[in-house]
């Protein structure tokens, strides 16, 4: 093959800037039908994917054979020449001169039938290749894409947190532990309280990585390993940060519409809903979401916390993310600062996401004043010990100050129409899988 | 104070668009001083700083008082006419004509004096205001926005590689471990072979996160979290990968340059060194760098590693960095493909950091060849049964393929002109190190 020279290598997502002219593209066999004459190759190449349409006399009768008999993921390097058709998805395709098998994949496990979870899951690094993950983890990007862009554009610092912590954040029965020389250290379950060090420092700042609990927990909503997005602001209340969590919501699910609607059709998830969401959203009290419950038939008992059903009775009833704010302050962490004008309240929001995804977002004003903190630090039983230096952030320029975590995974899945949120990370942690 | 309606709240960085105009700020008191009628107040709000002078007559006795008494890194409000000083480092000072003090801090632990290293460590959490820090970590978010720009703008997708893993990628000595729903997991020494997987399914992708090695290391080279950028493509060569890499440190430097002048500055890192970083960069093969530290009076027997006293030597002889290609393929991990004109030799290249800052990336073309893999796998000892996964990755399209590690940390010091790898990362973990 001596065209590789004269011939430009091309990406299948670019290929409508060269129609007629000769390409080489490189990629993987993911689908192929024959008639005795033609071979039509789907090929893709990680970009999109393209028919490629082998004719007995446009290659050599030994390639045609051994196109014949290339098996499904095979890779190989193709030539050809661009052609419009308009029944393409891409709007063209490619019709081939000559081919160069790299490797030709025999037996690939995951073929067009249908196949378990759990054999997908063991077969996660193959899964990848699919179109379902593939524009799954592409919407996963853009959603991280913007959610850098929209906190830098807001003046956001971003400080990564540790994940190796002297001390727990969301409660001691859910931490993964690790020997650390000689001592213990806890994989973090939130980056919270160092972005709150980092706010007195550099006035808003935000951290963006992996975090932990280890629950056991086989629910469709739980992840061991997740990511999560923390933004956390000096001088910020609570409807501030309120705005601060629909604008950041707004914007993710604009960008995603903007750039990712083949993703979204790819996964047969209705735009529509998605269109809807706009600022601001419907805002209940933890009072008033009681009342909702109790005329749909879900009630609560007050006081109790609400879980997965009630969020999405709940939910259902707006067109568009809910705020719902207040709750009892006994149910949340220490560090929530309370309602001044009502102390059994705390100053704290989730947003549940519509179509019964659930809660994206949780946040609050934190507790500024060192008396109070330790008043909750003591009523949860909370050793202060290894937050010594939590504690002196009160002691030193104190003050209001609020944020948010929003969780990624949660997030996508809502944003893609997905069911559960192991397809929404690429390599999902849960209970019982740790491989590959 | 009932101005608040009327007066912009308003940030040190945007303060030159309020000439002569009434503002408010809120933030912390860096620093003081009085003369008899006369405060000088240096405000910070985590977008830069600026001084408040305060005049006897223009505020209430009471307050004039209360400011006199005020500690370092106490909070407050104040609110002043912005007036143009061309002596001021941003260029305006503010005439203070009312504040309102949040919280008095008292005996603010880092002063003005001198601090050994431990003691500032221990207060990481206050030490991020000082100007040292914050110069630093605003230059680390600069490098971490341009990792991303980057990528994305070169077709990379961002696919987050998990931290809790099944196997050991980089060696089995310096793995932190934890208990995982009764078995065991790893926390991860490196996100690349998972981007392998990753570059199979998208071309092109990379991961962005931390990762862990309980090296028992105290130089200032090390930490036992740090964080890569870890991009990988589908058929790039050692050149194009090398490409890849030069391209990536010249826009991280350009970029740094363009928006970090002043941290630079704070810093009093000479500029010109930087200005100077620009593609190609110097290539030698190991074998070269062996004559060169020869010439240098700092031998290395043929066939052993460089370590960081070398690798100063090296660079010292270069006005940017130098790539190193080519080591002994024994000396290097068993993912990496051998050179077919010289198998005892690795397709690999590590870039030097000028000045004397060591390796800041380090990447290879991978070994694609199933058999050729399981055969270096076996020569070190590497358990195939938790990389079983990894090995289909040979069986199913396998495909030329190559990246690269970028070590953030690393990176962010040389930049910085910062000496210890614990300045370049917000909460450092070190050995002995877990605090705060």
């Amino acid at each position: 093959m001596n065209q590789a020279s004269a011939t430009p290598t091309v990406s299948i997502e670019n290929i409508g800037t060269f129609p007629d002219q000769r390409v080489r593209l490189r990629g993987w066999l993911y689908q192929k039908r024959s008639s005795g004459k033609l071979h039509f190759l789907q090929l893709r190449d990680g970009t999109g994917i393209i028919q490629c349409v082998a004719g007995h006399g446009d290659v050599s009768d030994a390639l045609f054979e051994e196109l014949a008999a290339l098996g499904q993921e095979s890779s190989l390097e193709v030539h050809g020449i661009v052609r419009a058709d308009p029944r393409a998805r891409s709007g063209f395709e490619l019709h081939l001169s000559d081919a160069r098998i790299l490797q030709n994949a025999e037996d690939y496990p995951i073929t067009p039938k249908e196949h378990g979870v759990a054999f997908l899951l063991d077969h996660r690094h193959l899964w990848l290749r699919s179109r379902r993950p593939y524009a799954i983890l592409r919407i996963r990007a853009e959603v991280e894409r913007t959610c850098h862009a929209f906190l830098e554009s807001r003046g956001f610092l971003r400080l990564d947190a540790p994940v190796l912590t002297p001390a727990a954040c969301e409660g001691t029965t859910t931490l993964f532990e690790t020997e650390y020389f000689g001592g213990r250290a806890y994989l973090t379950q939130s980056g919270q309280l160092y972005s709150e060090a980092g706010c007195q420092a550099f006035g808003r700042v935000y951290c963006f990585g992996p975090t932990f609990r280890a629950e056991k927990s086989k629910t469709r909503r739980h992840l061991t390993e997740f990511w999560m997005v923390e933004p956390e602001a000096a001088f910020l209340d609570l409807d501030g940060n309120i705005e601060l969590a629909e604008a950041l919501i707004c914007a993710i699910v604009e960008q995603v519409l903007e750039h990712r609607r083949d993703e979204l059709e790819i996964l047969e998830r209705d735009p529509a809903p998605l269109e809807g969401v706009r600022a601001p959203f419907p805002r209940i009290s933890y009072g008033q979401a009681l009342a909702l419950l109790e005329r749909e038939g879900q009630p609560v008992k007050p006081g109790d916390d609400l879980g997965g059903d009630e969020e999405t009775v709940l939910a259902g009833l707006f067109d568009r993310p809910v705020v719902v704010h207040g709750y009892p302050s006994r149910l949340k962490p220490f560090y929530m600062k309370r309602d001044p004008e009502n102390p059994s309240l705390a100053l704290n929001m989730d947003i549940l996401a519509p179509e019964g995804y659930g809660e994206i977002v949780g946040g609050s004003v934190r507790e500024e004043n060192l008396d109070a903190l330790d008043a909750q630090m003591a009523e949860q039983g909370i050793d202060p010990g290894p937050l010594e230096w939590y504690r002196d952030l009160r002691r030193f320029g104190a003050v209001p100050h609020a944020g948010f975590g929003l969780g990624l995974e949660r997030t996508v899945t809502w944003i893609s129409g997905v069911h559960h949120l192991r397809e929404a990370i690429p390599f999902p942690r849960l209970m019982g899988r740790l491989y590959p």
